[in-house]
């Protein structure tokens, strides 16, 4: 038997760790001042006796790469490193150029976590600490991970099959979807679902319809792959289909139905009807982005567009609104053919989500667990809802319009005495008094309304705080704009 | 104040949450045969009195939408929900087109995890369970979820702070890597980074240089992005230099220097040099896969690309060798100027990794319990790795060659008596006798080798599994082929 490629004989003897050491020293793995590890524990480590590793500490000690101060462990002398820091380009050299996409993403807006320091932030998205169902996540999490496995190894890509059998489930109780497991793949998130559909069904130049306005960074999805994007209003109704282009040679259109992101309006009758038609005539798929259809706060239920979809529909579900956006866990219900290129491009992408949350998850919903934890935080968001509403109307009275139906996590309130062009000044009066507002234009891409409007989230307020936080906004609300 | 959109004037009354419930029969949110919520829980959930849902259940069951068996729970009658599965296209439709990324990504091989039901796999990338610190794990994941938090919202796309904090004192004290924290992204393991260097990076037709073999997700990354590979062989020295094709006009290289994937060997410095200079040349920028740069068996530390990079080396490291694949956490070190569009592609792809997750590592390395199971890990594996060598010297003598440094958690056994083209059969003898070894042909973009080599993994397998495996595979294995 050969062996070839290095091997460092002196391995496991004095000498040969004396210049492993001095080598770690010079480059700088041991800094001037670092400790090293004691005899003892770097003898355990390299399997020798412990006299071998001190006659290599001898060694360094008496070239002056190492010092021993009275009682204390070996510390890296000074001035024997090679001090330099992270290496950096040639001055005078052009950096190596971006690809297309990414020069595109240097375009669009980038969304950064909330900075903190506000006392009331009716920022969307976020969610309330003390709603997340610590103890019961703390304990799927432990049992996934005590779980007796026989390999701790790669997953598969489109997901555990406890969780995909577990969501199958879910989504039959929850929003009447009827699936295979084999047509869920669970992903990162909503975002990674819809980064997917742009990859797996659209081409640079290929054409998508999203609604105006929409979530900001589903156009950035569609923007960074170099997409031409037709972006058609919504109203009360939803996404006005009368406005609908000559359906063909469009990939996808993305929309949110059951909620108009952030307008709240529900995509009528009708207005399904006509698109799911659109779609057929020119033989293209609709992704519906169903990011809080948990959230209906009066009885009559909003099917999901995948029912009435005729197998055009991806159904993109998440878990960023019932649980928490910080846990990165997502699904898409796929027609049947376009499984396999998902998987594929899902496993290219980060080869699987993370098993330990996935196993977590699948445990809360097979217990009953998650679906009581929704249905508390369907009352609690009601009841921050309600407060919100409740507060507005006396504090601001008619000088506000409040749009959307009863459902979600945010409203979005137009005030009648302000101009659209004065959304960011206002936002920033807001902050000033602690209070963090989010203006509407950011999500158009274009001007669109002639008054200022705010998209107001109220997840991650205690409800105590919500009434406090719009009184402190009247207060400090310009009078005359 | 005026409230637009849908809205059900009839919810809270007993009306309303008779024409719900009905719907949501209709619709099989309810299947025939499912329990109904009770009617307390059902008037707590909607903060109504108890009679008012008892009256709207009364109506169902007149209407025969709902059955009541004595003393047990109302369940929905059979034959009212639609009944529908699933919709599918009409038939006679052709399915939407993929896009050309999607579509070469179906010409890609796939690969699938462990199928199990093996006695003994030799399968690279997995880690034994028994090695997972699960008390360790769950203690930091634990005081993650359990951490006081302002907001459960967002995190920043590069990664918690805590958690980049840490690396970069660990990317020091392992590696030698000194950077700034600002200069960390992390990510869903190395297979995202690799994914974000070519869409960062890499245009459809832009040119790559990737090693030959390779870690065949890597090629699936450019493939499917339709970059124009060149592949350059490996030998006991590593990447040769000597058949470097022109400079110009290459976005990338991506290679593994401290230890080839899969041959094993080290690059020297004299080829790191040349490397460097080549891409310095061409203005272009060299990943550096630094997968299992913590298992070093003998004390020569080899000192990472980064280092000596001028600034051109994006390094890659993860904790999928040291902790676990399934945990699919990854980092990038890049040069300050690559930092923005990193990030903001990251965004894009899947706003940030799992936050609890960044949290525990974090927390892992900030206490020294990372790099205290690191060096468990490197003893065991070093024993693994004795174990393999040893039986496999004893059970095949001259009629192998075992080649690679010695470090990592695989090696490749080239069989002197076998053909390249027996690798798959020889796999399927092995297979049926319950071993699972993977043929090195799979990595080559270009048929290779004469003999019939194969990658072994060890770190899956307790120790004295080993050499039974070996002994196993040695019985079966053809005398003559």
């Amino acid at each position: 038997m050969g062996q070839s490629g290095q091997r460092n004989d002196q391995a496991g003897t004095a000498r040969g760790i004396y210049l492993g050491l001095r080598e770690q020293i010079a480059t700088g793995v041991y800094a001037p001042g670092d400790r090293l590890p004691s005899t003892r524990a770097l003898a355990e480590e390299l399997g020798v006796s412990r006299t071998t590793v001190t006659s290599a500490f001898d060694q360094l000690i008496s070239e002056g790469y190492v010092l021993v101060r009275q009682g204390a462990k070996a510390v890296v002398a000074g001035n024997v490193a090679s001090g330099e820091t992270g290496p950096s380009l040639k001055t005078g050299t052009s950096p190596p150029p971006l690809s297309s996409y990414a020069m595109r993403a240097m375009q669009m807006p980038i969304t950064m976590p909330a900075a903190g320091g506000l006392k009331y932030d009716f920022r969307y998205g976020d969610v309330a600490p003390d709603d997340f169902p610590m103890l019961a996540w703390r304990k799927a999490v432990s049992a996934a991970i005590f779980a007796r496995r026989e390999r701790l190894g790669y997953g598969h890509p489109a997901g555990s099959t406890a969780l995909r059998q577990a969501l199958q489930g879910y989504l039959w109780r929850a929003r009447g979807i009827r699936c295979e497991m084999e047509q869920i793949v669970v992903v990162n998130g909503s975002q990674q679902a819809l980064d997917l559909c742009a990859r797996v069904l659209v081409d640079p130049g290929g054409k998508v319809l999203i609604e105006e306005p929409c979530y900001a960074m589903a156009r950035s999805v569609l923007a960074a792959l170099g997409a031409e994007v037709t972006a058609i209003s919504c109203d009360a109704d939803g996404l006005d289909t009368a406005r609908l282009p000559a359906p063909h040679g469009y990939s996808l259109a993305i929309v949110t139905p059951s909620h108009q992101f952030p307008l709240g309006s529900v995509l009528s009758a009708a207005r399904r009807r006509e698109l799911v038609e659109w779609a057929d005539a020119g033989n293209s798929l609709i992704v519906e982005d169903d990011y809080d259809g948990e959230y209906r706060y009066d009885v009559r239920p909003i099917p999901p567009l995948y029912l009435s979809g005729r197998g055009r529909v991806i159904y993109v579900g998440t878990v960023s609104k019932t649980l928490s956006p910080t846990l990165r866990l997502g699904y898409l219900v796929l027609p049947e053919g376009l499984v396999e290129p998902f998987v594929r491009c899902k496993q290219i992408a980060d080869r699987h989500s993370a098993t330990f949350e996935q196993d977590a998850l699948a445990s809360l919903i097979d217990t009953g667990a998650y679906e009581r934890h929704v249905r508390k935080m369907r009352r609690m968001n009601a009841e921050r809802r309600a407060a919100f509403l409740d507060s507005m109307a006396a504090a601001f009275g008619e000088r506000i319009e409040v749009v959307g139906t009863s459902a979600g996590l945010h409203v979005v309130v137009w005030f009648n005495g302000s101009a659209a062009e004065d959304e960011e000044r206002l936002a920033g009066v807001a902050r000033e008094a602690g209070i963090g507002i989010y203006p509407i234009s950011r999500l158009f891409s274009l001007a669109m309304g002639r008054r200022a409007g705010f998209v107001f989230g109220y997840a991650s307020m205690p409800v105590r705080n919500i009434p406090e936080g719009v009184r402190l906004l009247a207060k400090v609300w310009p009078q005359q704009v």
